[in-house]
């Protein structure tokens, strides 16, 4: 595996990495899209999660990454193996599933093991990406240029949280909850207002515009291309403390309160802004509540929800062509107007 | 299986849940579209529908559900068993078979079964989920998405009860009918009137727009998400009730009577809003039917066919380039013209 | 085989019922396309007709329906046991085939059977639909949406009689004399020149509108969708009545002259309408024939040609742009010219 | 095979007639192409000259219509025969190929034996219609429908008279000199220059427009489909005496002469019409000739080439924006220039 | 192989004739491309070409045309042979390779030898036209509908000389040194300035217009299709005299001296002409020494340079919108402002 | 192997040959970008740069190129032969892997390996070109004529350094650092501002345009061309005292410092032109280094920073509608702005 720039040498871009330790806390929330400029270091972020990630139990050699904790949701190996007495438990690393550009679909949703069906005469299933993204991450660099017909597959597997494959000759359908993770170049394509409603937070990424930072970006990047491991040794310490803020945090999740008081002006918010169906409010609500947890406090207050507003509503507004003003720009206008 | 969110814990969307249960009481009615925006909960329904059907009387182990209170109409398999004195019957759950995208043609309408082909050099069939969604529902996410000769191969099918295949040297025909069920976001592309057609209701779907109602979707979604299992075992009581209620109004479903002066006035109002065809008079009737059935009355009266007339006809109206109303304020004023 | 809905028990559709009856007498008058609104019957009609024919002659067992009574036009298998003396005869249905949508091009014009190569290195036809269709009807239901590449071999071996099969390795051809019926909606595509030329019949196929006979539409079709077995039952003796009738036309028809006087007539209408061709004259005279034989007549008169010329001349109109009457209207014009 | 209608019952179409019979005793005039009207029986005259044409000399089982009289010309399996003395002769029919819509690239140039490579593992060459064609005539009926990428395989080996096949692993050249024959309709496409040029004569086809014509052949086609073999019969006489004048003319055809005048008349009307390249000479010299030894004269004279040249000219013409006059009108202006 | 028109019998087209005969002298001058119009003879005279050309030393059995004078060149077989003290070497024709239209990719660069695979589960390579080409022609009729891919290809090797393929698992290198020599018609499609500029010389050519060389050329024509053995054993004295003067002229060729004023000619005139970078001076400088030899002079001169200008040039020009002259035009006139 | 022109015989084209020395002393510099007219000697100046590069240590027999010097980034393979204690080195030339046109998706990211699939029934990786380019170069010529599709991939792995390959059931990734070396026509259709961003340098190349240096060109490419293998001979000194001054430099280059203010310099520099994100300030900087190591600098200067910014910056710019000098004039006019 490539050595990866640490998380937590990224200089600036506050917004993301706050939204990817959400993520990490929340996984329910739903998902991050950065989109920007390119070289602003979009994917430098992303990739770095995946080292910052605490690790989650699994049944030893499952294809599905059951989880130990829930026997009811076994799938018919780890059934197998529990009934003779044979389940095994790990620790593992939570997948964070690379999507290649040129993945073929087989490879995606699962396919025909083709080995065993020459070897053997046998039809068994071979799981794809998303099988192995289960409980985890799946990753999209550049998401405007996957083919239409993946995006398609994708938003029907992230809505339902099932993979259901109907293909050569296969009938198979496994769990597939993962959090999406994306970047996207603006210039490059459009993406579908589809696709951008099923991220829970998007993020702007900007190349920083004063010198300083500039310069210890490249000063960084620099040292670290010079001598990746000797880079990364050096910032150890750092990013154990923020993997234990993520920890800490999950723990305290379900302790957080959201009062009558906070959700009324969630909702409040969407419906100032117009955004389609309710899951504009919905993410608003886990947002906070995770924010909410990565700092200790008890309870959503208001400060929770402005401060996460924008990365939860931003991608969810209509284009208006009465009011030209960017998405960031109408998001700050309704906050204003609601929390007065 | 996913644990899917109970149809009865379902807030709001009432003219979507009672088309539905129309559809649930008499098949023959021909099916629901459900279409509006993103994230109104349009698929949540659907899915919901599954869980709430009372179960059917099947040949064990036949591909086709064949129904064993009609041997006349077996698939070979069951009139061997049959002569062979070895047909047992089952109750099992009434089929909702999902059409991924990403369905290859080969296991929607069935394909050469290559494991036989491959181990035994025999050219049998292997039915897709045509077959198997025969006597149940075939439901269609996003059917906007859908490719165009899926699309016509469906509407063949759905027309003419039965799947014809000629193809890879297979000449096969076997009885598939089902009622299609599919949501449709009218933003992503036009549903073809071919394909309109083919749904015998459609139904609106919006997200709702008073402070608390919104504010209860979300609370009971997110209990929903923290917990399924938890959810669901709270509305099972509901859910038995509403169960109940379909298999009662199947039961009085054939003593519900059509007045001659019901059929004339379903006519009249077809022939008012000019509707082609005579498809839009046989799902009003059938429609006003079960609901009278539904609703344990008798006979089919003006209120039932006012009631249920949106849903039947709104997607039937050709276009009036003179009159831009949306459809269903031209169904309302059609309405009030024929019932006065 | 599903259950059709009795040709008898159509409600009204005059003209498109009399073409199929002659289609049914003549099978050389060239087939019938209905056309017309979504809904208003046209597949019905078509598929009752098979319900209808009286029975054929054929060879037992051979996979292109070799007329018993022509032996030198004998298949290399019937042949063989003819020469053996091993050729048996057989009372079979007149072959009604239908051509699905997604019908690939092996199976329509047949192909290498696999099996066979397979199994035993052997280069073998098999036939398809072409093979299966000779002697009897072609079935194709919107036919706008059939691929352009299977209308191109479609008219080709419509015009010659013959199938001429040069792929896979393979290098076939046996007759294949069929009768196209089928049934298209302008509003999803026009039908090229050259495959409506192909259609010896045209017929309007439009919704009733009267309030009593859209009314029994309605109810008929809802009692058939009750009960099938029964409602068909209900309607033997009606059915058994029409067949018999074409039988017996059948019988009449070599005797029923065409004077002079009455050739030039059909001429003199082509000439003054600008049919290209001559197809339209021999059209019209061959569908005037198997009329005056349906009705008992011995000769053909003006009437018949005066009745039959909308459904033989119709579709083989060339667009006047000076004349922006529909071909139905012009078609007329040109009877009350012609015959005074 | 199918019955065809006899060359000799074609009512009119003296031109197409005579081109033909120009064809069939100077192949190397290069082919006819017959276009006009649907229906006017354009396809009939050229699948009835398959009947007419005299046998020729052919090795037997030449899967290349080796001519015994050419041994050096032999393929590789007449020169085993005749080494081992085993060659034997025979008479038989000049090939008249079909080339079907539909009709696979590996059919047309020749592929592959994938019966031998399977079973013997070995890469032979499995000849196509091409080399079928060779020593005949290649028809193509609805030229114009013919895939784009088969016209120019099928110029590429009408140019050089030479079959090159370099696909599958194979590397074959075999000979293969036919003559086209084709139709097709103006109004279904334009047929490329390119193709146009590598027909020897085009004939333009029309539907009589006179009454008795019109009836007479109405009244062949209906006595023909009626009784097809009684049909042929009554026309064995005049078959034979047209077959026997292309057998005379062929003898005749080496003894014709052609004098320095008339080919400079040639030659001065194709400068005058500003015909492309040379064959536009070259096919009305080599046509001129074959209608003398048709018409038992010695030399071509002025008539002769008066006669031929619209067939042979019309279809070389360049378009030419000042002179809108149809071709076959600028054929007979220049006509009459040069020969005063 | 097809018997080919003799190059001494063409009538006229004297600048194609030289270009070719320039090309056989020293190869290295890069190939002719001859377009004009349909029917002119391009194609006759550059397959004559072959016939005319003077037999070379290459490895008998070797696939790659191993030259035995230069063993440090050899081909991995031909290495082996040597080192076993087995190679043999022989007189072969130079290969003119045609290039048929249909050609498929694998067996223009080379393929994976399937019937090794098979048989003995090897991967070996088989090599395609570009090998059987090397130290030889390439001939592309119709270079105009060649396909893009197949053109990008060719220019690749054509520039490099050597073909790489990597497809099929294969990775193999080998070398592709030919003439490309093509014929295009302008009026089927331009060809792209990458491949003009691949092939050093460019010919027009013009049906004659005078009526003596057209009368002759048709002569000719007409005594060649009649009697094509014939015909060419009648030039035979001729070809020979033209294979000599060939001959004798390549031996001349590394003699020819350029002085350094002939070449400050030739880069002045590509200068004045605007030609994109320095293939012009090269091919230039090279043709005109060609020239020389073939002439039996000692020295290029500006004789040599201005007669071989417009043929190694012409091509080679941009479009200039403010000069609409013809190119050749274009070149004349730079000829006479450079040559005084 | 095909014999190079030498990279030190050259005339002129000094902006290349420069960004090529200078990607060979720091591959991490990012690759170099030639692009400009036909025939100016693009492609000879890149293909000439591999038989410079003094060669590196790998593995013997390792598939990746795996580095003895790195044994943490071993691939399996190497790790066993480690533990075996069977690991051998050697030097080996620095991969040039060319990424010929026509190159299938396959051999680029590396397939299934189908001889062992076969052979063995084993599921095993077949690496392709981007392994083979590790630690190297990879070679596009006429990058813009690369399909869409293969662009994307290698702008992945450029970016990632990783091989991510989800295919044919094949689940690998593997390390592919190489520096992207191609050339470009921009006649022949633009490249995508995300390829140009991958390359660290461009450099534009034109066809000289003074006389002598036109003809010096001539002569060297004539003598090249008679007699390569003297030729190169000839300049062996040559290039040995350039490759000697590349490995100095390699050597040099670690202590080549960059102060502060030079980083200040060239982070001004690109806020000025506004280029995208920070990979211009990082090439700028590297590249300047790898100058002044070449030079013997000890320290990073104005000078060395001025003049290798237009090949670090010039296809960075954003297209300026009020600005519409080239790109190398505005790199120029921001230059003297920065360094006054």
């Amino acid at each position: 595996m490539a050595i990866v720039f640490p998380f937590s040498a990224i200089v600036g871009q506050d917004e993301m990495k706050l939204a990817l330790l959400i993520a990490a806390v929340d996984p329910k929330v739903g998902g991050v899209l950065a989109f920007g400029d390119r070289g602003a270091g979009k994917s430098t972020a992303v990739r770095a999660l995946a080292a910052l990630l605490p690790k989650m139990k699994v049944v030893v050699g499952c294809r599905y990454n059951c989880d130990p904790e829930h026997p009811e949701r076994f799938c018919e190996d780890c059934k197998e193996k529990q009934a003779a007495g044979k389940l095994k438990t790990v620790q593992a690393p939570v997948p964070v599933v690379d999507l290649p550009l040129g993945a073929t679909e087989d490879r995606v949703v699962g396919a025909l093991d083709l080995e065993r069906a020459l070897a053997r005469g046998e039809k068994a299933f071979e799981p794809g990406l998303l099988a192995r993204a289960h409980r985890g991450f799946l990753y999209i660099d550049e998401a405007n240029l996957l083919e239409d017909h993946l995006v398609d597959l994708l938003l029907d597997v992230a809505a339902s949280g099932e993979n259901v494959v109907e293909r050569e000759g296969l009938s198979v359908r496994h769990p597939a909850r993962f959090v999406l993770v994306g970047t996207g170049n603006p210039e490059e394509g459009e993406l579908r207002p589809q696709l951008l409603d099923r991220f829970g937070m998007s993020v702007e990424v900007k190349t920083p515009d004063d010198l300083p930072s500039r310069m210890e970006v490249v000063r960084r990047r620099d040292a670290f291309e010079n001598d990746p491991a000797g880079f990364v040794a050096s910032w150890t310490k750092e990013e154990a403390k923020l993997r234990k803020k993520i920890t800490t945090a999950r723990e305290r999740l379900p302790e957080v309160t959201v009062s009558n008081a906070a959700l009324e002006r969630a909702a409040t918010l969407c419906m100032t802004l117009g955004t389609d169906g309710l899951r504009g409010e919905l993410t608003l609500m886990r947002a906070a509540r995770a924010l909410a947890a990565i700092e200790h406090a008890k309870t959503v207050t208001d400060d929770h929800l402005k401060r996460i507003a924008p990365s939860a509503l931003r991608h969810r507004l209509r284009r208006n062509p009465l009011d030209d003003a960017g998405s960031t720009v109408r998001v700050d206008r309704a906050i204003a107007e609601v929390f007065g």
